[in-house]
């Protein structure tokens, strides 16, 4: 089968053996994979990952060891968790310890014409719901799991730093969860898709200090989370959603003195982001830049890494 | 009267006027000061401090519009707000934004024959209290404000990362509250104090990694906090306690990838410390490192600076 290799900062489209299915996993055929700011950063070398990369992906199950799943249509979590320890036991399975992860951590992605992950972590998408729309179900719960972190009252101000993939969905997320949402960006293009969604979206040249009870800092920029906290009102939440590779330099005192608290947020759960995608609630379509055939990965990657271009599809 | 003057790192002691009462405060005849790491980072040049420090204090009202209070032993919490704006409304006056600080923000400190409070800031302190001890009223208030913030149940294990004297304070208070608190510091001799209260104090060489759900960085130094973060589980609680001057580098990665919520501390109301130490949960007796008259203030700054030294009381 076709399978992307990333190695060194290089994307190869190479020859590789069809994964072998375990017992209570599924092999999957992809129908659509999603290029995410995190391979762009495997491939600078972060993790020192090497292998196959991808885990944004709407696959169909070929191969199961529930008949059900057969030929069903499927998103799936990217974490692999041992199922036994503490975490897993307490349903948070993506902070297991032991947990291998789809495309980053020692499980082979998604970028091939096959991938295999635990029937648990698969879930049915909807017939409605368009294949291309439904490759953000994994961004989009990573947006989700804001809400599941902390209590936001609907009519609250949050502002939303930065217009990036997911910036835009948390964007979204928050706007629908009935926060009052103020985005704020560097690119007019990418804000024009939180307007159209009703969301007060700025070209951030000036961002006012200790106005929010509520900030996400989705900038993916070292500067962003000084930023948030400079605009964050005593006793207010900010929330870290930018992986930031390498050491921030925080100024730590108005953190204590107006006694703000700073949440780290990663992935999320699937059942919200599928919910919000097939009501309408969240539109993604949009923000699809292009979508080229897998066999065409390299340029996608390279395309991905573009200022202005938001989500690249690969099409197996 | 006699009032301690800092400017540009010299402690010297002058001969000022006494201060007017306005309505609605109390003119207060100095027993106790207490000097903090705070007046030691003003000495240093933070804030561009100049003018009478002195925040932590007990005296006795000689003056006030409410004559109940005349010759009361007090008190006095340390910010001065406005009472009007919308954090004073919501009880949160040491978050109000126009508010002054005792000896620290525009209001002259205690370490002087007499100081001025409003009423509404000041404690009767209980008589059976050593006037000596409840100069720790005011940082312990500080060190109780963690469990107004956070829910930490009884039982948990909670690490307290630092030996000073906020450190040894937050320790007790978080023993007395149920949970099993686990200190590490790097003074033996400083330790002790939290070993005798029953308190489980390491020297920290070593620090055990992803280990605690409940932090507490008192360390007062920059590294305090990636210190902190490693040695926090996933979804774990940080409380960061350290006013730590400049730049501190950060790793936000780990507090991304295992959720981590981190929370900034400041004051805390003082009546929760007053019951503390009144019923003798707290003691702090043996962190009195000297006691010296208040004309020897600048003696008394410069042995605060010491390694090993604890509280310096000056006595009016």
């Amino acid at each position: 089968m076709r399978a992307v290799h990333l190695e060194a900062g290089d994307v190869t489209l190479r020859n590789a053996r069809k994964p072998r299915r375990h017992d209570g996993h599924a092999l999957i055929k992809l129908i659509y994979g999603g290029i995410c700011n995190t391979d762009i950063e495997l491939r600078r070398g972060y993790y020192g990952f090497r292998g196959t990369p991808g885990h944004e992906f709407v696959g169909e199950v070929v191969e199961a060891s529930n008949r059900g799943l057969i030929g069903k249509r499927v998103a799936g979590e990217i974490n692999l968790a041992c199922e036994h320890c503490e975490w897993c036991k307490r349903g948070l399975g993506r902070h297991c310890p032991h947990r291998t992860v789809l495309g980053i951590v020692k499980h082979p992605g998604a970028f091939a014409d096959f991938l295999t992950l635990p029937e648990r972590n698969l879930h049915i998408l909807p017939r409605e719901l368009p294949a291309e729309d439904a490759v953000f179900v994994e961004p989009l719960a990573a947006a989700c799991e804001i809400l599941d972190q902390v209590r936001i009252p609907k009519g609250a101000e949050v502002a939303v730093l930065g217009d990036g993939k997911l910036g835009l969905l948390i964007a979204q997320v928050l706007h629908a969860h009935g926060a009052v949402v103020h985005q704020y960006g560097r690119h007019r293009e990418k804000l024009r898709i939180s307007d159209r969604a009703g969301i007060e979206a700025r070209v951030a040249s000036k961002s006012p200090a200790s106005a929010y009870d509520w900030l996400v800092d989705a900038t993916g920029s070292p500067d962003g989370l000084q930023q948030a906290i400079r605009m964050t009102r005593p006793r207010g939440t900010v929330i870290l959603k930018s992986t930031v590779h390498g050491l921030a330099a925080i100024d730590t005192a108005p953190v204590i003195v107006n006694e703000l608290t700073l949440v780290g947020s990663r992935c999320g759960r699937f059942e919200p982001a599928i919910r919000l995608l097939r009501t309408g609630k969240v539109r993604v379509s949009e923000m699809i830049s292009d979508v080229l055939p897998l066999d065409q990965a390299p340029q996608g990657f390279d395309l991905a890494e573009r200022v202005g271009i938001l989500k690249i599809l690969l099409k197996a």
